[in-house]
């Protein structure tokens, strides 16, 4: 018997979901999704008893219907053994995460704020990213002068941190300029094969939100 | 050799440490406690390389110095036994963890609203908890018919719930009317040991946030 693959229930961008999509490609794991469209889809899934908390991201996986991007990202990441060798390990890959995930809260915002304040929070993302986060891997790389971040070896807190970095690029090309070996961890991770792949035209990789992403988020999850 | 007693950092309040206080309590672990008064402590903190993120909450904690809320309930609940047997288990406690927590973000923020804003925002939360999270939690219950949420024993989802009724409470007294099953669940966690001790008074369980500690928490994080 085939393995089911895991399906995916979002809308057809990169929102919450995004991060999913790039942790299971970098595990190696095809999937299909189920693309929200209207309301109505969205009520049928929540009539049907299919979302924990009403909300997506959902991904059917393993004959579960999980919810809570980070609770998607953590399964995944047990399952493919890229949360570390033990409990230290996961501890300092869990913080991480949660810290890159901060940063990429505010790109996943980004595009529906208001027009006048889109600009102010580019300025505002680039202090957060310069200032408080990339300091920490940066220091975190050179000090031990390892290709990955924790435990020599690929975990979620690298592929987290690679979609936040190339999420920012397409917003501020040079800021990594001052951070040497993010340049370097950003190349290394990028050409990993699943990965690689990933990240060449024809993936499932989702393309920076646009207009018709942002209406047919408003359409489906305004009441 | 005695262990050392972990040591938390962060302000005379709820917050976002609460929720470690109430873990660590409910795992039977004793711990201490620096509060964070002035901006220049937390400058201190920051120059002293002691925050990854610049950030508090901070745990001293088996020689490692952890943030992040989420990282630092995972470490603690990891290393008590309250994730669970298995990663079946630990996936549920995770989601059940992860939607309580965006309910009791809501409580957290409280507080700091404009006066105005903030009898709106007790409707939004009762609605919130009565429609989306509590009927959840109920079902379960119902349907296994035990005493705790996931494989029959505490977990870090029993917790992280229980603190949120009882938050909840405060703010709007019959929030559970309609849910039998988690009016039975309250009082049978909050009569686990360490619980109930944690409930009396005297512990290190903090009071509800009062126009001081909004005060402080100004004084110390506004630039």
């Amino acid at each position: 018997m085939m393995a089911t693959k895991p399906k995916l229930h979002y809308p057809n961008g990169r929102g919450r979901m995004e991060s999913v999509r790039w942790v299971l490609a970098a595990a190696g794991v095809e999937f299909d999704e189920e693309f929200l469209e209207t309301k109505e889809q969205l009520q049928k899934l929540q009539d049907g008893n299919h979302l924990l908390f009403q909300q997506v991201p959902m991904v059917e996986i393993d004959g579960m219907k999980l919810v809570q991007t980070r609770s998607i990202l953590h399964y995944i990441a047990d399952k493919h053994h890229l949360f570390g060798k033990d409990l230290k390990e996961r501890t300092l890959i869990d913080m991480y995460v949660e810290g890159t995930l901060d940063l990429l809260e505010l790109i996943i915002m980004h595009p529906f704020l208001k027009p006048d304040d889109q600009q102010k929070e580019v300025v505002n993302m680039a202090q957060k990213a310069i200032i408080r986060y990339f300091p920490v891997f940066e220091k975190v790389l050179r000090g031990h002068g390892q290709r990955f971040l924790v435990g020599n070896q690929l975990s979620l807190a690298d592929i987290i941190l690679l979609q936040t970095i190339l999420a920012l690029e397409e917003k501020i090309p040079n800021i990594l300029s001052a951070f040497p070996h993010l340049q370097e961890f950003t190349v290394k991770i990028s050409n990993i094969p699943t990965i690689k792949k990933f990240l060449e035209p024809g993936s499932k990789r989702k393309p920076p939100p646009d207009d018709i992403y942002v209406r047919t988020v408003y359409n489906i999850f305004m009441p």
